[in-house]
């Protein structure tokens, strides 16, 4: 007998090549599932609702697994899990979902944060893109406004994933000022690969007076990838949350 | 010729032997003369405000040193040790002072910050210390506001360094609670020697029920050495700001 169980996962992603599971590589994926399969003995799958790429954080990352456990037992398999994977993990939560939850198809918006500064730092600098040249914050504001919507990401999206659709709602798009940082927080229902660093990217190229705001503008509607600014480091990047019918 | 300078430093303390110069050992202190030592081609020596331990973490040391350029040169030197010095160092300012301002000896006040928390996390968990059991945060409050006045910290002093004098004077303290982590700041004339840990290392002891508070009232009062909790471990700790009678 197995139930279905969603997790909350937090992961600093300096040392992984990302979250998906690949041979000889360590990946969150990967180490979530070698700790289940000490507790279970046995091999458990887990499916996450982003596939974050290599040096990408998360701290609610949300992902299911059918386990021989059901919700009595999840509070001590937390403790067990996190004492079984390394410390750039952390699960934050164990609980019981209906059998129907999908972590990835279920989720109905993502919200990713990008940090970055204009200034040199050392402290949190794992965290937070250092640019290195000076960024208007209200250009990369009038860029976020111009965000929301309804539209074809094709020219922020990495060429060989644009099969499977550039399409996405973005329901809100802002960048806070932060002790001297500044953090774009963005929320849609789903985002092509690449495409939170990439429009940072082109947004600081646009907030640096490298490229015109309406370039910016026309790639929104023109769709061609290779003429949106360089993709920004992923060391920046974090999932914050995901959000389901139920939450 | 030489001017005296002052310079703002923030610093990752994660992989430092501390602030102070010791042979063989990667320290700040080394790693800031090395990269002046470069600059002017002759060896400089620099005077910090704080000589924080092993491991500890600043955004607001200050140090002095006497250089041959003067203040039209700052702007280029302060680029020039950002880029001699490791990525775990930023020089964020570089100013010109009178020749009698000393780093340490003209300090007013040094505000240092704890920060920890009770639950599991991964990301920024080199500067925040995890307590593996539950805390009460009215209980730490309770501490802190004991703290304030001019009092001798022997109870919370190493040994060692009891004989400079314990005497400090505390103008603030308090934990402040932020997104699930609790946050002490303390601020006073000095600190004695390994202060702060020894202080937040008991009242985590008093806030998890193993210590009445009328024991850490009287450790205030006592002065034995021995009597306080555990130290907080070092990677908690950052000294946030130094204050001089002119800033």
């Amino acid at each position: 007998m197995a139930w279905r169980a969603r997790l909350l996962v937090e992961y600093d992603g300096t040392d992984y090549a990302g979250w998906q599971r690949q041979p000889n590589l360590a990946t969150v994926q990967g180490d979530i599932e070698a700790a289940l399969a000490v507790v279970f003995k046995r091999a458990v799958r887990v499916v996450g609702a982003g596939r974050t790429d290599a040096g990408v954080h998360a701290l609610g990352q949300v992902a299911h697994a059918d386990l021989p456990a059901s919700a009595a037992d999840y509070p001590a398999l937390c403790d067990s899990l996190n004492a079984l994977t390394p410390a750039a993990i952390a699960i934050r939560g164990v609980t019981s979902v209906p059998p129907g939850f999908d972590a990835r198809r279920s989720a109905r918006r993502r919200i990713y944060r990008y940090r970055l500064t204009p200034r040199r730092i050392a402290c949190e600098r794992q965290y937070v893109w250092q640019v290195k040249w000076p960024v208007s914050l209200a250009k990369l504001r009038r860029c976020a406004r111009a965000l929301p919507g309804d539209r074809f990401f094709t020219s922020f999206c990495v060429a060989k994933s644009a099969a499977k659709g550039t399409r996405c709602c973005v329901h809100r798009a802002r960048w806070l000022s932060v002790e001297g940082e500044y953090r774009f927080e963005v929320e849609a229902d789903r985002f092509v690969h690449g495409m939170v660093r990439s429009l940072v990217g082109t947004m600081v190229e646009v907030a640096a007076g490298k490229m015109p705001m309406t370039e910016f503008e026309q790639l929104l509607v023109t769709q061609r990838r290779q003429a949106a600014g360089p993709t920004a480091p992923a060391h920046g990047l974090c999932l914050l949350r995901v959000d389901y019918a139920d939450s």
